[in-house]
């Protein structure tokens, strides 16, 4: 898919680089805490600060100007089905699936904590939905598998359900070696195909405010060593993890963004990286997290004029609170598309289900956000004038008072001029209430059921599953109750 | 309310001249069909070829261009209360309300004709309403009120009830001479006054494709002739009402508008016209309409363009076809709030409440408009960065790990600085379910009714009141049970 229309600001030129130098003031005045000795000769290294009592990193801002240039500006993610590979750059946008919910819903089964089974059904429908480009982690957590092994049988799943773009899990080395295995057994290349294009990534969430953790950091380095990608995301709930304002949460966010970029940098020059953003308002009665609001919409566009200052690749995110597939779940959702396409994203995660303020992936919040997303993608950036002289004769054709339902002009694009969404009902009200007054959550229903009867599995070369079992197996019998952390 | 962002274009400026002349050359070859004898002597002075048998009107491109240009490209309509006068122009966006649907809804009392009763509640919503920035017509149509003099109790209503600008009705001269003399009453203002600025408009839809009334045109000439003005509104349902494409609405549309400007400002030289647009797309298997669609989005940007081209203020609309209060509503409703900033509107027609393609009027659909279009308001198009520093002390006092809730930076603003949806639930899945699991349409039920508990009507002098209860007697007496057209 393609962003429309060029993105929006709500920053000058100058207020951006003002922005930079804020964030360079508490790179270097306050530092970073990184809560990982592996990286602290590294930083030294590079002429920070480091306190090794707490952590604390203190940057050159010259230091991180230099190493944060040095992320690709686009780049590719490939796929098992290189039709399927996605790219992050230009106008391209990719869109994900929901990560990280503990719990899933339906309509059909309610609320419960997310299974392995019930992975796969996500993953299916991941995979039919042409919307949904990538998965990017765990739709919902399938608690019911082994925290030690759940990364082997989670990317068995995506590899065999699916032949699109994944994420494999980046906590720690272990699991990204895993990972990075499978996908060379599963995809049928070898070491250096692998490396010569980035083939998955993981999330870096920054510890918001200031701090980063080790296991997330070790994967990453585990990754890029090895030519994958990651996505740098500090999370600006704003009025909790970062300042309430809006230039405070931009000014923390960047700053985090671009500290944590240019210390990967430093150690793997070159990786490649997105300019990853997450900005949210938070409930100021209850503390809960305030998505697909307002804020978020200004927040998103300010990233993304940042991300395109360090000419990065550009993440943002689909957020809903609402406790059920209404009018806030669409609202929520559809603030979200639109502060994606305003913001010049180019990869959206959370893309499709993601409700509850992230604790929940639902079926039909799955369905609705799919058809948000393709509904305003059908909005046309140009117009065609070609068909002017044929537009003349119609209107000649039909005359004044007529109707243009049976004119040729009509006839010959009547099938394919509109988008149809697949979940609006159009019927007048008598129709409508005798067909069952249904809401869209129903309609969903109908839609998630029907698109998981039609799924077939994408073709695996059989040599290649059975190696993929083999090496599960394996490393299930390696690890075996072993916490891997 | 203010636009936020530039418009958004489909059309290059070459392209916004090539519709403008494929324009002309239907006006020319083609031509509309006044149904207005009264017309027809003025068209032809002005040399239009006219042809008697059947009201055809061929212009001279040159004669259209001269005549389309008169109109001012901005001007006030002054409400009862000089501080709701709305300004049309610049990025200034009114919201008016709904208009014309035989029927109301809402959660308790369900889906019934309209009557005075319930347009008279759907009045003081608006009133109570600060989106809601003028009265664009009947939220619902009286039908228990004669037809002959309809149009004296719902004048009454909307300067009795709410001091907000309002619309005339505009079919025919009588009804336009009661409103204006009821507009001078009311608001304690003479002949000179009311015709030195707009105090009300009309709409004047085309009966598209290229068909126009005269009941209308006599409406709009004689609110012309006192100072008032008109939104010249063809109707591009595309498929139906005019040719199925992006490209062939336009023209047609385009040719429609500024032809029927151009005979307006014949009769009036100067007279304050609107830019007035409604594409929406058809659903080709019914023949429904679809609105808050794709289509209606670019068609909204591009009539946009047009205005702006002939500098002309621009009016678009708010539609849903959603027969409940559900996510079909909301994304309908957000789509074409977007096409209205995206499009660089000036007015929103039916901007509250409207639903079910129009027929309906909703009390809750009316809460859930006025949430979206402040939530969009919200959005901010500019970061403010004069907090920096402070910013940077809250960031070094709260520390890595830490959280702002507490900080001083947080408590100087968490009132104020995040817009909050008024029908939002952001508690968590737990909280929410334990409070009767309320969804959108449930809190909008609560929220009106509170809104028509705390209504007071607005001040009006007893002179003023007692004139116009005079003036409403008489006419009623005059016009008996004539038919007035």
């Amino acid at each position: 898919m393609r962003r429309k229309f060029a993105p929006s600001t709500v920053l000058t030129e100058d207020e951006v680089r003002e922005v930079h130098h804020l964030s360079l003031r508490v790179l270097s005045e306050i530092g970073l805490t990184f809560h990982a000795e592996s990286a602290w000769d590294t930083l030294e290294g590079h002429g920070c600060a480091v306190d090794r009592s707490t952590g604390n990193v203190r940057f050159d801002p010259a230091v991180v100007e230099h190493f944060v240039g040095m992320s690709p500006p686009d780049f590719d993610i490939a796929a098992r089905d290189p039709a399927k590979t996605v790219h992050f750059g230009g106008d391209s946008i990719v869109w994900g699936s929901a990560s990280s919910a503990p719990n899933v819903v339906d309509a059909e089964r309610g609320r419960r904590p997310g299974t392995g089974a019930v992975l796969q059904e996500l993953i299916k429908l991941g995979h039919m939905l042409p919307t949904c480009h990538l998965f990017g982690g765990h739709s919902v957590e399938p608690i019911d598998r082994p925290p030690n092994t759940r990364h082997l049988d989670s990317v068995f799943d995506w590899i065999t359900l699916s032949d699109k773009a994944l994420r494999v899990y980046g906590i720690g080395e272990t699991r990204v070696d895993d990972g990075l295995e499978m996908i060379k057994l599963g995809y049928g290349i070898d070491e250096d195909q692998l490396r010569a294009t980035p083939h998955t990534m993981s999330i870096l969430n920054v510890n918001s405010p200031l701090l980063v953790d080790e296991p997330l950091l070790l994967g990453s380095l585990a990754l890029a060593r090895r030519g994958q990608a990651t996505v740098v995301s500090p999370v600006a709930m704003s009025g909790a993890m970062s300042p309430i304002t809006a230039s405070g949460s931009l000014i923390q966010h960047n700053a985090e963004s671009i500290g944590v970029s240019a210390y990967l940098q430093m150690e793997v020059p070159g990786c490649h990286l997105f300019y990853g953003s997450l900005v949210a308002a938070v409930d100021m009665r209850s503390g809960a997290p305030a998505m697909g609001v307002p804020e978020a919409v200004t927040g998103a566009i300010a990233a993304g004029q940042m991300a395109r200052f360090y000419a990065m690749p550009y993440r943002t995110w689909l957020g809903s609170t609402s406790n059920t597939v209404d009018a806030q779940a669409a609202y929520e959702s559809m603030m979200s598309i639109m502060a994606a396409h305003m913001g010049g994203a180019h990869f959206v995660h959370h893309g499709h289900g993601w409700m509850q303020g992230g604790l929940t992936t639902g079926f039909e919040k799955t369905m609705l956000d799919a058809d948000l997303i393709e509904m305003y993608d059908a909005i046309k950036p140009r117009i065609d004038l070609s068909d002017a002289d044929e537009v003349i004769e119609a209107i000649r054709e039909v005359g004044a008072g007529g109707h243009f339902l049976g004119s040729s002009h009509t006839m010959s694009r009547y099938q394919s001029e509109f988008h149809t969404p697949k979940l609006s009902d159009w019927r007048n009200y008598e129709a409508w209430a005798e067909a069952g007054a249904t809401r869209v959550i129903d309609r969903a229903t109908v839609a998630w059921k029907e698109l998981l009867e039609t799924y077939e599995a994408p073709a695996l070369d059989v040599g290649r599953r059975a190696a993929l079992v083999d090496f599960v197996e394996r490393r299930k019998r390696e690890i075996g109750p072993e916490d891997i952390g």
